[in-house]
């Protein structure tokens, strides 16, 4: 038997337990380069137990609705940052310490940060060409731990 | 009297003793996601003195060409990336320790990290929405050099 899980639009409440929203809503921090251009301060808690930050481009084929969720992952030692490099909206799974997932999709021109230890889906790009800047943590040793749901979830909108 | 400066397609060869180009190009360095996302692994040389590596978003203004360069920048204490979150190619200046500066245009889903301390132009969206993951420096004191061109330059295809 299949579960239902139903996408939700991602907002800054709803996603901050699990990590940042990335997006220009509000004002800048700052203008720069005489009054052109808006600085949106250190938006994410970039946040790595050792290693470096380092940049990243994964490139994803695009996932179908509904999408059988049957697998979450986390990097218990280091956040992890997706910017989507096309104004195509994807899909973010999160769950919480119980495992209890949720979706959400995100608005153009929106990337998230995982904050570190978070359980999540893959990259599930919906539309565009998958294409996204990662910033995660660079470093030996292992980081990835990796749940699978003997029922799988089906996600939604 | 303005001198001219042609703009080239960017290329790592050209751009390599200013920085990283961040695109796709050739394989993967590994597979994930089983077997559907492919990784291109830490292409940046992410490097701060001081502080902490953040994720900043930047909304620029569009700018016009022929573009009138008569400021140049940079930044001692660190690296500063540019992921632009849309598809639209954008322009980029740089110029070498004797302040001769030259002009890209980026490919499609491509963005760039400027190595600390390399003088460049500030952000110059051509079209689309002028946003941009910007992968800096967060720390206290001060971490800019401005240089004025007397005689600006006028920069076009």
């Amino acid at each position: 038997m299949t579960r239902n899980i139903r996408i939700s639009p991602l907002t800054q409440a709803a996603f901050a337990p699990y990590g940042d929203v990335l997006n220009c809503d509000g004002d800048p921090d700052k203008m720069i380069n005489a009054g052109l251009c808006g600085r949106f301060h250190d938006r994410a808690r970039v946040d790595v137990t050792d290693g470096q930050v380092g940049i990243s481009l994964f490139r994803s084929e695009l996932r179908a609705l509904p999408y059988q969720l049957d697998l979450i992952e986390r990097h218990p030692a280091g956040s992890q940052a997706f910017i989507p490099m096309s104004m195509d909206p994807f899909l973010v799974i999160v769950a919480d310490a119980g495992l209890q997932p949720q979706a959400f999709v995100t608005a153009p021109a929106e990337g998230i940060n995982f904050h570190r230890g978070t359980w999540h889906g893959v990259l599930t790009p919906l539309s565009g060409p998958g294409l996204f800047a990662v910033i995660d943590r660079i470093g030996e040793g292992a980081n990835l731990e990796e749940h699978v749901f003997d029922t799988p979830y089906s996600v939604n909108f």
